[in-house]
């Protein structure tokens, strides 16, 4: 089995400006190891993240060209396993970062939430910062993407390719599937969460460097919009956006496109979304937010 | 038991205004019977709702004068359980109405959807209108709330005394919490779902009359700011506002209060939330947008 | 002239809930007097709002029958005069309240800004604080509505009945149009700013108290959706919503409509619009926000 | 004085990935020839713009590298000039693109707004496409951006170093302060109006080609997080974002960073633009939207 290490530098963007780290075939299993968001230089609850941490986070390990792969496309990432590489994971609160706090963007005069590193250890399953904070572990990869054809996106941000998505679906069982825009897709993962509640609310999850073991296939000639996830027993689709009803419409929008795909009338999809759909919030604390829809497969 | 019916005409907002149509004491069980959100007036798949409804929907059966109850109190209300008192139920696509289309307030130029009745009958624990939207019976109370001190609030609009949420958490077996503003708290409820999808997609869930069997208390002195609920195993809190991201952050801020209630430190609780929160999306078509934040007991 | 006084308490909702102070004929000049947004309990630069203020603000002069107003009628409300009837404003930072602050519905866990109190005096056509601090007399009233059918709105709130717009437009020399909902129309005013920036950024203006001077007409059976405004060299439409898109949507699709009343091609009008529209913000504190769209009357 | 024109190809993107096409000296006066938005494939009322465009949008002329530039810089552009290089104008409706219309990210399930190419002649100082639609010459540069350190931005977007900002104020005799990101700042400019409204409301100004006059300057070692626009009589600045409250909490707050700059307390400054500041929408039909806070020079 193919392993795929970031030689040297990671990258922090999803860009086909940067040369591909390796190259995977349709229907090869590979084994990739991914940084934490921080590229772990928080190490300890005394560090002061502020002090820290450099202009460029959550490093990707990328990108993979998928041979074959052709605009018009779709990525298929099969999660097959996800092994963390350390035994420790670290959540921080930084400043004008997260969803209970003013922001860059959501600009106040207000001063910032006080800096904050845990560290939690990983034992028997469990990710344990003290007696009250003590969470199973629920690893998924929070950034999967593909490169647009024209931008280079910054690592933080999700998008219509995937990107910073964070929402626990892209969890070992599901698959993955994404739009290829260029040659080669260029496909960019990190952020492996060793767990996380929906929204992400301080905006760091249980960050952890892992080993993911994937597995590429192609879908030839099928153009994509947005993420869909499949779990054994859903389907989903992720929209990410501002504000966060537009990252709902799209995430709905998009299932009811897949529906249709699957011989449903459109207005039948859309009575059937709202009897018996599900929709809720991975991250509320990037650049965008993103939705998950989903309708459980025993209804479609 | 005290058997609760609306005499006469039906109320379509929370209103101090109005004159008690019952009165409950704490500890008191009661069986309160609810029209649908159209008044029974939709009917049949022929029916235009354009050309049918009024300018007031969402009849609610209220109010009721909790004795006791004064502003400052928390109303506690225990949904023991729902039973339909029909055999069918009525979704309906109104014209700039619903999640997926413009709407009076995000305005556009286009053209409405098209208008469309759909009826449901109820047997056997499903809600079926045709082989492939069918599905099952998990009722929940749409609407209830307590009369704000000054304003009178249309019964479509969603709230911090609770209103037209349509979360699906306001179910038998759960709790829900009220702050009381005026003397007697002046209950409302109505609305019932025979079921719904996160979101409430089109607008309208699986609208039925019913009879719900509730149980009232009062925690005395505790002021709320927002409803809140508890089921088995989870406390929540809701949040009601546009855009979406502000009544998610209402629902998680609430829900940290909560716990802070619960001899939780604050850093504490945003830290737990981020890493094993859950956040759904009651409703995104109505006049505010509604989001449940909650946490598994198991972690309190 | 008829002079319209507040006989004892004010209002704080709009609302046919209340008994009319007073009642005015078309074609009628009348005098109001409104008090400050903070019923003048704010008088020195020592104050601490949070220490004085009440759960109620915004007090309204006001409900005033208009005879023969119907629902479905246009009131026409011009605007003559504003003279101010003391010598002094007031401005104030609140706690979370404020277009720079995390707020209760864009709720963090930041602390607040400081609470500060701004006294100006006026003299000269200039209000005066300090040498930074001054600014000419530019008069409008914050707050004119008429009541709704069915609900009471705190006076707080802007919506489609007008209310608390706080648009600079609503000015001597300007005619504003409101939808009569129900008989006698019951309209209130009140929150005279003495000036105000776009936007209202801290929240509060230059509150003063007041006498306006007003004439009402009708106009019969033409139904209107929001209000509209009308300079000697512009047509206006003030749209109030949340997110501020919706607020602008709403606004240039009212216009949009005024323009079809007066003979336009909807699409022309959406392309003349484009290439010569003006739309700014009026307030970005209130429950929600309000932002006015105009164009100049030599283009229509 | 040094002609910039497009070698070839234009760009579609913020980049430092490309290579400059031409450099300049701070206080060289420069004249750059810009493209339309539709690189002038739009050329008759006949035309269908979804059967014409490609996927790529607003070409722009650059990347200019301006000498002695580093990041941390602050770059001074001197618009000096428009004039126009041919004699019409364009405007359209293209679908699911504008601002009365569902998008591609406010999604919705209805049918796009008809498809429109309005010409419009330029002569006598008047852009004229009938009686009705015919407004007088007012040209600005849409398009003015720095290139990102890590990323390649669609030129679409407006964003924290300009880009397509669509503000009318960036016009001849106004100055645009940008940061510098990269060595050489990578200036790209394009998408010349020769009018447009507040907002843009379709989507599509009077769009044209145009020779612009600039002159760059430097000024070294002064950070900027957004735009800033100098007119002779007043201080601007630039907020880009959604929800469009975000991009007004970003231009006013930028603002007050400028007023606290320039010696003011930043409470001060905050009570000034409450009293005098103005607000203004720029776009609301981009990817984000811009808005302009400013305040006149007289009262700084």
């Amino acid at each position: 089995m193919q392993e795929i290490h970031q030689p040297g530098s990671y990258h922090y963007a999803f860009s086909r400006y940067v040369e591909p780290i390796a190259r995977v075939k349709p229907g090869e299993v590979v084994a990739i190891y991914t940084q934490d968001a921080f590229e772990s230089q928080l190490t300890r609850e005394s560090d002061r993240p502020s002090a820290i941490l450099g202009p460029y986070l959550n490093p990707q390990t990328g990108p993979i060209y998928v041979e074959g792969a052709e605009p018009g496309d779709t990525l298929v990432v099969h999660i097959l396993d996800i092994e963390p590489t350390r035994d420790w994971a670290v959540s921080a609160f930084i400043p004008f970062f997260g969803g209970l706090t003013s922001t860059r963007f959501t600009r106040t005069l207000q001063d910032s939430l006080p800096e904050r590193v845990w560290i939690y250890k990983l034992k028997d399953g469990m990710l344990t910062h003290s007696d009250r904070l003590s969470f199973p572990w629920r690893p998924f990869l929070g950034t999967m993407a593909t490169a647009p054809d024209l931008e280079a996106i910054s690592a933080l941000t999700p998008y219509d390719q995937g990107g910073n998505m964070d929402v626990p679906d892209t969890k070992p069982g599901n698959i993955l599937y994404l739009p290829v825009r260029v040659p080669g897709a260029y496909f960019f993962t990190g952020d492996c969460h060793a767990g996380q509640g929906d929204g992400e609310l301080c905006g760091v999850a249980l960050e952890i460097t892992a080993k993911a073991t994937l597995k590429f296939d192609l879908i030839k000639h099928q153009r994509l919009d947005w993420p869909r996830i499949e779990s054994q027993d859903a389907y989903m689709a992720v929209g990410s956006a501002r504000p966060m009803e537009d990252a709902a419409r799209i995430a709905y929008g998009e299932l009811i496109t897949w529906m249709m795909e699957m011989g449903w009338d459109r207005w039948e999809a859309y009575q059937a979304l709202t009897q018996i759909g599900g929709l809720y919030v991975g991250n509320m604390v990037d650049t965008t937010y993103s939705l998950v829809a989903r309708i459980a497969k025993q209804y479609v």
